[in-house]
């Protein structure tokens, strides 16, 4: 049964738990299904199994390592969703003793083999013995991962690997036996705490042998202890499939039930929203008090009603969970913890109809538009144009814009004699353009469907200023539905429709006010910073642009799923392309630092819309190492004067949705020690025809210049 | 409204009709969606509207060709999947004015944009207005292609193209004009009769110049007379995306509603089964009786209700067709035509249960399976034991062989003296293989997960045969299954299960039976011959081996969307693999050929698997001009005498699904003259290794050979 019915946290929705072996796997699922849970994660053998020794095949036969009642059975696929199979714990493919190392080795591609041949969802994969020093671990892994199609391994990784210890011990023992390292090599990690070792460290060295591959991911193993939670945020960028979670990481709460420290609890949290599944482990170490007791407890407390009859489940709190439970699951020792999950999950607060909207688009790649070399059809205009914050900024700007000219002009005429003739008829006086003379003449430069010319209007008249408004269009087909809107708004003589490229256009009379709509995710990828340079001309002296400036900004950021759906293409194109996304199970590795500026008008002789940033982003050493995908890219831009329009997340506008940040993608992903400094330098570069940049890693390795010459991604002027 | 509720028609059971020019398409929509039509085939501009003449931009900006009033218009995304537009019928860009001809390739650029712009999901494009002489027409179009992502171009095709007429008018008509063609240079076809030209030509010329772009599709105009059934099935493997039917096509019932004569109903319940959509033309021109004289007509007779009531609607045979109409709808004249196809759609006889499972495998390229190489997963194993009717093939022929068994041991025993107890002693003797003495031999090699171990011991049950089976798998995996089964069938004692290689292993015993399903789409795809040939080496002498002999067969194939599926990867090798598909919209050119047939026990010595065949398929030139994709592959297999198990369509066994054909593709489309004879040449060729398949076109015209020493596709042995 799903933890709570929203959908935009994934597969978060589904439970599971660890359960010992079973000959009858599907009376073992359905029965912890009454109880609550959706899948359980099994061993794919008896604890007492062993490879079988080394034999040479007898007339061309060889027994099957794997015999009826040793492993786990699956006779009909329709079970394979519902079982997560778990590789014996014993299992060291780098021990030291020869023979444990070959048995390891022949018990992991057994076990392997047949996980795969049921077709299971995934398995547990015990977590490296000794962390930092398993090639032949990974190595294993890496083999059999080449002949995956779709089961996924999950790779258990203690968030806190305990202290170094002895040498292992060198044969297999029977039982899970998972936590000794010989921390050889190993650095004891300011993230761990003393004496302890960052899990991510051990993650990273498997996976990166693994060369990332998209099947293998981390169960994280959640302990008692939490790292500190900047450190826990580079999870956010890592393909984490589960949560470990044991019974003994869970405290009582004062009517004995289970629940979890705040730090658990945020932890969940995180991870729900980030689509991670859940998984129980341990027996269960909570004495549930009697229905009698809980019956004390006091109104809204756990109520337990006779088999078979529903009883309606409450959480930690005694807050209803709104579903009801029958007695075979309640009665389950572990029910308590799958309904304290069910609390946490049901807690997480409703997320807004914007985000849940966008939910289809997180960690997708688009490659940006080019508006300005093709035509945008219909409803990509009809898309944007839903976006009301946008255009109530851009109303306020226009507004503000008409108010200071308004009182700029006031100051400049003075104080008048309104009977003084000549005021009302020198339309060219210098207080003609106020609100009683010569009208504002705005003009919307790349008007679409005409959404800024209605916020204009709008704003004109909140200030109660006469504009005479020119549209300049160059989409033919956009230009027929400005038609339209003027002619039902009754605006044909208010404003003029010009269809023409704003760059070639010779206007009839300067404009006061140039309003346009050109940014891109990175606020200048789009070319506004070309098209306002060429529409600047018919801009009168002291004529106002909006926007007046906008500045791009960067961060170094790992996002696994992203680099891995870049690499599907399998070319280099696609690597030395920046991609529109919207950012979900992303990490930054840094606070974001400002890169280019462009200011309109643009008064510099000659103009040079070429740049070059060179940027270099500290991390605090207690973060711990980390991997980098490449880099995120925002901005931020001053409509005009104090009206700010960014998707810079520290001053993200409320509710505005047109933009989704960009990604700079690096060809391969690149370890950041601990402390270690990211440097990067972006170039935006011109020619005649085209624009496009070019990026390059300068620590904490040089990397090769991405994109040279434009020759995978450019923007057409 | 649906014309049927059935999902396996795909997108047929949407129909549309034309509609004129209109400044309110959602209300013109709306008003035929109460009429019954999903979707309306509607002008992009006025029949008065003209493209603008070339003029100069003035300071900069230059009119938009179309104009708000002009031209259909579309404010909202959510009306452009029920509009499909219609470019203007007079554009000719193929005429031999040079004024006409800039015009119409004006005309024709401006309304494809403005199409593209509002999202529409197609546009009906007029029939080449000279067939056969439409270069520059398909150059606008080629173009148009190279920038659409999603909006399709249906071209008109008559489905025969009247008599060529005199040279067209010079000058644009304000009309549809569509039906003259200068006719030089396009050959009069056996297929439209005397004086018709035959439509497919003149697709044919378009989309080949088009180089078979997936967004280019055929409207066929289906006039009062169709060419021959068999020219007709050419259709079957071209993107055919519509069927515009006129008004005209339609006859009156003695009770004056309009129904199609029988060739016309054959026609539409051949394009329905294809998912083709059809598209009513035309005005009504049907004198519906009366509601007073249609209530006369007797029982079951069309009901008419006063608005609003709601009335059931019935065919035109007076049958109930299963949904209530309301009047708005019900009084529109074109109704009864939307009426009719609703009878025909929901007559089509019911789809059986294993066809609608396979619905979705439709012309979906997959690439064989490798059981030699790879092992299965389990759940393929599943599948396939679904399939009752092959074990019960397999069943019978084990039964057969065993009676025959049986029979020729009586007949050498002669009639035996029940008391001689010589008889009943010895266990070597000639009739010691008889119920009563020896138990019969019997190899399943290549058990699975044991589905013909089952079968054979059914059949032994029947036969009343001692068996002493030997299961012999070489997937470790597979093996435990087998484990399983013979615990739970008390069949431990009985068979005995060996993990190995057919090909390495040393059996104990001759075999008197060897029973193997090796066979893959083609029959020796899978490397049956060559395995069996390994396991030979334990047949004892006179032994029989299940299957005896197969032999894969061989026809040309149009089918455009296979072909475009291969095309996508962009590369040769897919170019030169052999897909299995369950082959849907399909053609073949001629009646299929026998290529290559292997037989066993294999008595030659040496004995050699690689074969060389090539066959000449001729065709009726009164079935037309054909486009040849690559070569359809099937097999027959005898698996014990009259034992027949085949997916060859002449003889395909019943309700079996184990098997979808191969599909052979060919790098590039070839025309196929009306007459024309094909000629392909088929390798199997032969490595240590590796075993895999060449072949190449030797008619109509002389191609290269695919897939040269299996660079590109191989079945490891």
């Amino acid at each position: 049964m799903v933890l709570g019915k929203r959908s935009d946290y994934g597969d978060a929705k589904y439970a599971g738990v660890q359960v010992p072996f079973s000959e009858d796997i599907p009376k073992t699922v359905e029965s912890y299904g009454l109880c609550g849970f959706d899948f359980v994660v099994a061993p794919l053998v008896r604890d007492t199994w062993l490879p079988p020794a080394p034999a040479v095949p007898e007339n061309g036969a060889l027994p099957s390592p794997l015999k009826q009642g040793d492993c786990l059975y699956i006779n009909s696929s329709q079970w394979a969703n519902q079982v997560v199979g778990a590789v014996s714990g014993w299992i060291q493919p780098d021990a030291a003793d020869p023979v444990v190392r070959q048995r390891s080795v022949a018990a992991l591609k057994a076990q392997l083999g047949w996980a795969a041949h049921l077709g299971l969802q995934a398995v547990v994969l015990p977590p490296p013995h000794a962390p930092g020093r398993c090639p032949n671990y990974a190595g294993v892994l890496n083999q059999a991962l080449q002949g995956l199609t779709h089961m996924a391994l999950w790779l258990t990784v203690p968030l806190i690997i305990p202290a170094p210890a002895p040498a292992p011990a060198p044969a297999p023992a029977g039982g899970a036996d998972n936590g000794a390292a010989d921390g050889a090599g190993a650095a004891v990690s300011a993230v761990a705490g003393a004496g302890g070792l960052d899990g991510w460290e051990a993650w990273h060295q498997v996976r990166a042998q693994c060369d990332h591959h998209n099947l293998l991911g981390a169960a994280l193993q959640v302990g008692p202890v939490l790292p500190s939670a900047a450190s826990l945020k580079r999870w956010g960028g890592e393909p984490v499939k589960a949560l470990l979670l044991p019974t003994s990481a869970f405290t009582a709460n004062k009517r004995g039930y289970p629940v979890l420290p705040k730090g658990h609890q945020e932890l969940l949290a995180a991870f729900f929203k980030m689509g991670v599944q859940v998984v129980i482990t341990g027996e269960a170490c909570h004495a549930i008090p009697p229905p009698a007791a809980a019956a004390a407890a006091g109104p809204g407390a756990k109520q337990l009603t006779p088999a078979p009859a529903a009883a309606a489940a409450v959480g930690p709190g005694g807050e209803p969970l709104g579903f009801t439970v029958t007695d075979p699951g309640e009665s389950h020792p572990l029910r308590p913890y799958w309904e304290y999950l069910c609390f946490l999950f049901r807690r997480l607060e409703v997320v807004a109809e914007q985000e849940r909207q966008e939910a289809s688009y997180r960690d997708y790649l688009q490659v940006p538009l080019q508006p300005l070399q093709d035509n945008l059809e219909s409803q990509t205009y009809e898309t944007f144009e839903k976006d009301t914050q946008k255009y109530t900024l851009y109303e306020e700007a226009v507004f503000r814009a008409l108010k200071d000219r308004q009182a700029a002009e006031a100051a400049a005429a003075g104080p008048r004699d309104p009977l003084d003739p000549a005021h009302a008829t020198d339309a060219r006086g210098p207080a003609a353009a106020s609100t009683s003379g010569r009208p504002v003449v705005l003009m919307v430069v790349g008007a679409g469907r005409g959404p800024l010319v209605r916020a204009s209007m709008r704003a004109a008249a909140r200030a109660g200023a006469r504009l005479r408004v020119y549209a300049v269009e160059k989409n033919p087909n956009a230009v027929v539905h400005i038609q339209h809107m003027l002619r039902a708004e009754g605006w044909t003589e208010a404003v003029t429709l010009v269809s023409a490229d704003m760059r070639h256009w010779e206007a009839p009379e300067p404009a006061d006010i140039l309003v346009s709509e050109l940014l891109g995710s990175f606020g200048d990828n789009e070319l506004s910073p070309e098209c306002l340079d060429g529409a600047q001309r018919f801009l009168a002296p002291g004529g106002i642009s909006i926007p007046q400036s906008y500045t791009s900004f960067l961060a170094p950021v790992t996002t696994h799923k992203l680099h891995h759906d870049v690499k599907a293409y399998k070319d280099l194109e696609h690597f030395e392309t920046p991609y529109v996304v919207r950012l979900h199970r992303h990490y930054l590795l840094a606070p974001t630092q400002p890169l280019f500026t462009f200011v309109h008008p643009n008064t510099d002789a000659p103009i040079d819309n070429s740049r070059y940033g060179s940027l270099v982003f500290p991390r605090d050493p207690a973060d711990g190492a980390a991997v980098l995908h490449g880099f995120a890219g925002y901005f931020e831009c001053v409509l005009y004067k104090g009206v700010l329009l960014s998707i810079h997340p520290p001053t993200h506008s409320d509710n505005m949705f047109s933009w989704f940040p960009i990604f700079f993608p690096l060809r391969e992903p690149v370890y950041v020690p601990a402390g270690g400094e990211v440097g990067v330098q972006v170039w935006r570069c011109c020619a005649s025809h085209k624009v496009w940049y070019e990026w390059a890693l300068s620590a904490p390795v040089a990397g090769p210049i991405h994109n040279v010459n434009g020759r995978s991604y450019w923007v057409g002027l």
